[in-house]
This record gives structure tokens, C-alpha cells and sequence, in this order.
């Protein structure tokens, strides 16, 4: 068993050090506020008072923390101990915050991971919980098993350190537009007196229903063969008189959705109309600058 | 087997159509332009030349045009027609245009159904393919048996003849923007030169992620309850810089986002900065306006 170090016991860094001390792991952890890291020495952790001991007790060193500030502000004072092992970074973040911390690291004679948990905090360990990694392909092959206590589906996604931040970043861009949807949905129900409750499972069919969408979209974005569309960019135009109807009558701002709807007219301006609803893709690339 | 008719060929009523044929119910079709129905009378469809006649044929009358305007203007010849049988329409439209068009039928004598179907064509039919209904129980219950026909997951929502329409809205609120998120994500991904198909098993189950979290969300709306959040306004406030930095770094226009963000920030000024992210339900609710 691999001793690990977890950097930071907020909520997630809570929950991977629970993970491994469950798993058996040898466990060390640190936090800025040492109070806490207090209930995991009590579950069995090591608390270490000095971020650089906390370094030093593992060759496996995962840090999740706010973000790659405070994760270089956390480890500065442990530069030193660096040298030789493997850094785990799991906070969010940009591809270009990822590229930085890893160069640092690096400099530091570290051999480095970023990841991305993409779950809440007490879905760690379960075995679908899914973490991506980019970064130095030799870390992830020696510490696989120890990386698989965090969540059963494990992704190694190539050697560049910012192709979790991307990933994670691509992939994460439907989440407040989703969820914004969904409470304009459910503020209108509301307004009839009926409980957000009773669309919970219509909208989960609609979100399966969405996902059974995805593969279709991205081959036609992959292709850009944007024209046998299932659905075309004129049939979400046809929609939108609707929506403005029932944001009047149920007394809601549907005025957020402004910018959509303007990109389905850009759409169609650019000759789209007929087009997939995926070709939306190509109006959001902006034109190359002037060199 | 009781007789339908089914007016409109487009793409959702040939699927209609062709799945009360299959199952063997003696099927009569109209649609405005008739060639376009003539793919059916092949099938085994009765394929009536006027409205009259193809509402006549059956107890039971399915509509599925473009909007109510147009099934309106369809059915304006068969008025006389329409006394003492059933009339489900099933087009998409809002809560208002339902109710017009329920008090016009039922002016004519018709008993009436208004649904939604939550799919595309291909799905019509299949055990778990969802269509809602409000309107009259007594439609409902005589013809469930046929309705099912068309999808097996087939839900009376109430009486009122505009809640298909609600509950459609109030769902399908999520559909776009969604989309747009994810094609955010995949103009990011394709700006890297990586395949947007890499990225559909990630996104697929941060869906599912999303599904999981809509429970507790609705919970948190119905109870007025958002100060225990497993996500706060605050977290996604956070996230904000990371968009714009790769929507730099990838020359992609995330402009889109801007009412989605001041959404956050008016939040935060309303108090809600440590609520849960379903606190912005409240922010969508406009003032009542003075009398
Ligand atoms: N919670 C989730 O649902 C979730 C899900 C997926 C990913 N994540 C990601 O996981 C990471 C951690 O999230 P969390 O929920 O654990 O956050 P959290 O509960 O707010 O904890 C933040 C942690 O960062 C530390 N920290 C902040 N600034 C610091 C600095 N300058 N120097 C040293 N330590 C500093 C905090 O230390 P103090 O205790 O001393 O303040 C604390 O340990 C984030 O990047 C988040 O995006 C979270
Ligand atoms: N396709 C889908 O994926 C899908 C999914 C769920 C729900 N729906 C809903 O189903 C309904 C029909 O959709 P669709 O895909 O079948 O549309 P479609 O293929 O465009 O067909 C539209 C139908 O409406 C008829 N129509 C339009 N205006 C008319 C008028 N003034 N008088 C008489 N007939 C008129 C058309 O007749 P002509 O052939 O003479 O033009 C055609 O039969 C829509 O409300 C749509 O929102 C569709």
C-alpha cells in the first residue's frame, strides 16, 4: 500500500483522505487551517503540523485545493521536498493554470498529474466515479491502483498536463445552462401552484434523452456535415415565440436566454438555417485575429 | 381495435401513423399536402382527400401539425365533424395556445386531449418513450389502451387542457442550452485538434451527474430551503474566470455566458452568495407588477 499524501481537507480533500484511510493507505494530511484536518487524525490520518513533512512522508502527493494559487502558495514553503515524487493536482481550474503549475513542479523535480474529479465529494471512491488525468504517463501507470481508491473509472487522457483542465472545461460548460433551464422550468410550474417536484422525472427523461443526442452532434461537428439534421437550427427559431408566451403569463425573466436566441438568428444569417442545430458550433469559433 | 385517424404527415405524424398501422388499428390520414401522405395509403393508411372525411372515419382524431394555428386552420373544414369525438392534439405550443385551441374544439362538440411527446420519430412507439396529456380523464381512460400505442410511458398530468404544454415548456427549458454548452465545449476541444467524439462519454455522464442532482434541487425550490447546498452561488461565481481564460485561449466566443454570470452576481447581492445554485429559481421570478 502506497503511503499518500492528501494537501488541503476541505470538502473534497476530506473525502479522497477518508478514501484512502478506508482503502488501508498509509495517509498523511496537512491543511492551511490545521483545525480542519483535526476529524481525519482521529479516522487514523497523519496530521502533519509543516506542509514540507507533510511532503516528505509519501511518494504520492495529491493536492486539491481552491484552485493553482493556492495550491503554489500551499506547497511553496515544500518546494525542496518536491524532488522525486509524484504530484497529483485535482483542483478546477484553466489549461493555462494547469501548464503553469506543472512547469513549476516540474522545476522543482517533481513528476507531475493534473486531474478532475467529476463528482461531488461523496461520490469518491465509488467504483463509476470518474477522474481524468493529463500529465507524465509514468505516474499514472506506477500509481494506477492508488488513483482507482478515488473512483473506479480512471482516465489517463495523454502526456500534455492541461488535458484534464480541458476536458473538464468542455465538458463542464452544460452545467449552469442546464440548471438555469431547469429553475426557469421550475419557477414556472411554481407559478401554477404545482410542486418543482413532480417534473423531476419528465426532465431526467429529457436529459437521457439529450445524451442519446451527443454522438449524433459530434460526428457532425467532427465532420462538419452539418446537413441531414434530426433537428435543424429553424425548428429551435419556431420555439421561441412560445417561451416568451409563457415567461408573460408565469411572470419569469426568460431574458437570459437572449444571446441563444440571437446565435440561432446568426445561424441562419450565415446560411445555417436548415442546418443541424449542432452547426451553432461553428458560430461560437471566433474568426482568427489579424496576425 | 379502435379506428384512428391521424392528421398530418410530417415527420412526427407519418411516425404516428405508421405505429398505430403496425399494432393494426384501422388508420385514416390527411395531410394539406397530400403527396406527402401517400407513403402511408402504401402501408395500408386510408388515406382520405378531405379533412371531413379523414375526421369522420374514427372515434378517436390525433393531430400532429406544425403549431395550433396551423391545426386549427386544418381542422376549420371538419368543425361539423369534430361533435362527439375525441381530439388529441399533439403539436408543440404554449400553455395559451393549448387553452384556445381546447375551448374551440370543445365548442364544437369535441371531447379533447392535448399531449406532448418527449422524442424524436424513431422513438415513437418503444416501451419507455414518454408522452404527457392534459385535459379530459374520460379521453384518457377510454383510450388508453390506443394511446399507448405511440409511446408505452403515457402519464395523465391533470385536467386542465394546457398543462402538456406547461410541463413541456417547463422541461424542454434545458434543451438549448444545454446544447450550446456542449458545443462551447466542443469548439475547445476541436481548437486543440482532438476529436469532439473523445469528449461524448465524459459529457454523457456529467448528464448523468447533472440528472442525479435534480431531486434535491426541486426539493430545495418546493421547501424554499437553499441554505444547506451542496453547491453554492458562490462556487459557480468562482468558476467564471477559467471560462473566459480558455474561451481566450481558444479563440472561442463564450459572450453567450454573460447573462448566465450577472444571474450569479445579482444573486450574490441579493444574499444568496452561500445558498444553493437553485437560489437562482427565486431570481427568475419577476416582481408581480402593480395593479
Ligand atoms: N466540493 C465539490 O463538490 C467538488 C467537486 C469536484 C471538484 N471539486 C474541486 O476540488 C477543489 C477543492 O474543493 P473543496 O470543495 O474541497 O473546497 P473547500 O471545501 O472550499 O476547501 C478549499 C481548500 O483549499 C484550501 N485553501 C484555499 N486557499 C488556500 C491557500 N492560499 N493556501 C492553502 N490552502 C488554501 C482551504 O484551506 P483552509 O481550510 O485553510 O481554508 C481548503 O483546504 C476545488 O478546486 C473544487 O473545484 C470540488
Ligand atoms: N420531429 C420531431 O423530432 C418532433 C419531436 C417532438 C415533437 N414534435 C412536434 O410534432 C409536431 C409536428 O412536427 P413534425 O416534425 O412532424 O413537423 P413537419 O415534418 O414540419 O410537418 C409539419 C406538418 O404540419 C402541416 N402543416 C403546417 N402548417 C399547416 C397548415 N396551415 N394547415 C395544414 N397543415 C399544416 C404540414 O403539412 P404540409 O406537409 O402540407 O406542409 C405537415 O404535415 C410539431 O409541433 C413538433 O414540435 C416533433
Amino acid at each position: 500500500m502506497t503511503p499518500v499524501t492528501i494537501i488541503g481537507s476541505g470538502s473534497m480533500g476530506t473525502a479522497l483522505a477518508e478514501a484512502f484511510l478506508k482503502a488501508g493507505h498509509p495517509t498523511t494530511v496537512w491543511n492551511r487551517t490545521p483545525a480542519r484536518a483535526t476529524p481525519l487524525a482521529a479516522k487514523g490520518a497523519s496530521h502533519a503540523e509543516a506542509v514540507e513533512n507533510a511532503v516528505a512522508a509519501s511518494p504520492l502527493v495529491i493536492a486539491c485545493l481552491t484552485g493553482y494559487d493556492a495550491t503554489r502558495q500551499a506547497l511553496g514553503p515544500a518546494a525542496a521536498a518536491l524532488t522525486g515524487r509524484a504530484l497529483v493536482t485535482l483542483n478546477s481550474g484553466s489549461p493555462a493554470g494547469a501548464r503553469e503549475m506543472a512547469s513549476w513542479a516540474v522545476g522543482q523535480g517533481a513528476r507531475c498529474l493534473d486531474g478532475a474529479i467529476k463528482n461531488v465529494p461523496s461520490a469518491v471512491g465509488a467504483p463509476d466515479t470518474l477522474l481524468y488525468y493529463g500529465g507524465d504517463p509514468r505516474v499514472f501507470a506506477e500509481h494506477l491502483a492508488t488513483l482507482r481508491v478515488m473512483g473506479g473509472d480512471t482516465v489517463h487522457l495523454g502526456v500534455e498536463p492541461d488535458l484534464a483542465k480541458l476536458y473538464e472545461m468542455a465538458v463542464g460548460a452544460t452545467l449552469l445552462p442546464a440548471l438555469v433551464g431547469f429553475f426557469q422550468g421550475a419557477a414556472a410550474v411554481q407559478a401554477r401552484g404545482l410542486e418543482v417536484s413532480s417534473m423531476v422525472r419528465f426532465s431526467a427523461k429529457w436529459l437521457e434523452m439529450i445524451i442519446s443526442l451527443l454522438p449524433g452532434y459530434a460526428r457532425e461537428i467532427d465532420s462538419g456535415a452539418y446537413s441531414d439534421p434530426e433537428a435543424s437550427v429553424n425548428l429551435f427559431l419556431a420555439g421561441i415565440p412560445y417561451d416568451e408566451d409563457l415567461g408573460r403569463e408565469a411572470n419569469i425573466d426568460v431574458s437570459w436566454q437572449a444571446p441563444l436566441h440571437d446565435l440561432l438568428k446568426r445561424a441562419v444569417a450565415a446560411g445555417h438555417g436548415e442546418h443541424s442545430i449542432s452547426a451553432l458550433t461553428e458560430l461560437l469559433k471566433k474568426p482568427e485575429r489579424a496576425a
